[in-house]
């Protein structure tokens, strides 16, 4: 882990930019936000259980997946994705659900404890099977043992920063076209056997640090594009995860968060696992 | 992991038995606790960033624990103990502060990573000691490198349950007199090395399944109040780890949190890093 230059915006902690009434560590429908102050509450929040003063705050973004994601008894949830979903999970021929090693040290694992903790009566059964390296295309090489075999009630997806990145290193010549087209036709594909299937789809993220380029943009910024693209086609949860991410700049560096800008501490995945729940819970 | 029974405590979820002025999920000392109903903030916790419902509600033992832990910058925690907290840690004799594979996959590392997220600004230092099997002679064999040498300003201990274990198993004659006076005399050594170190007592729990039968009680009990007298001695926070998976009981039986009765699903140990953090922040 990277030293860390003293944080010169420690007292925007408290300060966190937000109406009170975007606050939604609670579900905004089971409850009335009540009248203690933002500043308070944040500072109270910074600790509070496994949430983050950071990641509690919802984001413009998250705000309009709600009623996407509905958490019935008995559902399936499948992570799809890349490394960053990976996150070097065991087991890895035939994934259990809900067991520590199929799920990886990742934001999916740490999402996944969380919801089987804190929701246990509704009897979930949980799956990663994200594979390092992964662009679209090779989730569709792999989606019928991979995704389609698990029928799963709630798909999420995070995809895109090996289709451009393997491009820059000359392994690739895909396009965003190429990623918003392949993205596209596997959520075809996926509706077409799975209709009932309510899809989360996060948006890829980078910080600017490690193997994260100047050259990296603004090209990134246009596979993020055609993710939410894709989000909005199929009505799916949308995760703002760069959204995130530039607003955790405010209170760390971005070696704190991501040292080679691709792949997250797990206080990074900490912050992650927060944003997807608050997505999925909305 | 074991399959669930229909579960018919599932209704508890959003009627916990406490009273509404005894949820901690703010810190008491900020925030004045609103007037939205009990039932409707539990219901809305149960999904709330990475908090769960169960384990947000304040247990009786940790109120006892308020200003007993200062966290300020820069400080160094460390955590100790069996293989509850090892949880399969890497980088074993040189671990890593606020490193993931250093840290394991228990509560220790998810209480850590809810830190690291949460307060970047205190820019804390977090380090994982644990090792299987070990009881609190062993942890004294090994102190001075894996304790004392690391200077930690906040020391959290777990350990017990191999205490009364390998008796059972017939590789250990140890009694409960010896694993107290084992224990003070550790924190004796600890505070004569470090005078100000800030202690953290956690309780030893069992779930009554596995390994653990009916023959472990009342024995285990008293290792449990040995613990505790402990931390009084000491003036340590005391984190009720055992209080908290009885009354996760009336959630999910015993084997989903540990299928062991000793270890816990990364789920048990969710809700542990979240009452560790409850009894911390205090």
């Amino acid at each position: 882990m990277p030293s860390l230059p003293p944080n010169e915006q420690a007292s925007k902690l408290i300060e966190f930019p937000i109406a009170t009434e975007e606050l939604n560590l609670f579900d905004h429908s089971m409850i009335e936000l009540p009248t203690f102050s933002r500043r308070k509450l944040l500072g109270g929040l910074a600790l509070s259980g496994v949430g983050t003063s950071i990641a509690s705050p919802v984001y413009a973004e998250n705000k309009k997946a709600e009623d996407k994601i509905h958490l019935k008894k008995g559902m399936t949830i499948l992570f799809q994705g890349d490394s960053i979903t990976d996150a070097r999970r065991q087991n890895r021929d035939a994934p259990k659900p809900n067991d520590q090693k199929s799920m990886g040290n990742g934001y999916a694992s740490m999402a996944a404890s969380s919801l089987l903790a804190g929701l246990p009566h509704l009897e979930l059964s949980i799956f990663n099977r994200g594979i390092s390296g992964n662009k679209v295309h090779q989730l569709d090489a792999r989606w019928q043992r991979d995704c389609i075999d698990h029928r799963p009630d709630i798909l999420s997806i995070l995809i895109g920063v090996n289709d451009i990145w393997h491009g820059f290193q000359g392994k690739y010549d895909g396009t965003v076209q190429r990623y918003e087209d392949d993205y596209m036709a596997l959520i075809d594909r996926t509706h077409k056997e799975i209709p009932e299937v309510q899809l989360v789809i996060c948006e890829p993220f980078v910080l600017r640090c490690g193997a994260v380029k100047d050259s990296w943009f603004p090209e990134f910024d246009s596979y993020r594009a055609s993710a939410r693209k894709v989000a909005e086609k199929y009505s799916a949860a949308f995760v703002p995860f760069q959204e995130m991410f530039d607003q955790a700049l405010n209170y760390a560096p971005a070696p704190y968060w991501a040292a080679d800008g691709v792949h997250p501490t797990h206080y990074g995945s900490a912050l992650m696992a927060d944003c997807w729940l608050q997505t999925v819970r909305k």
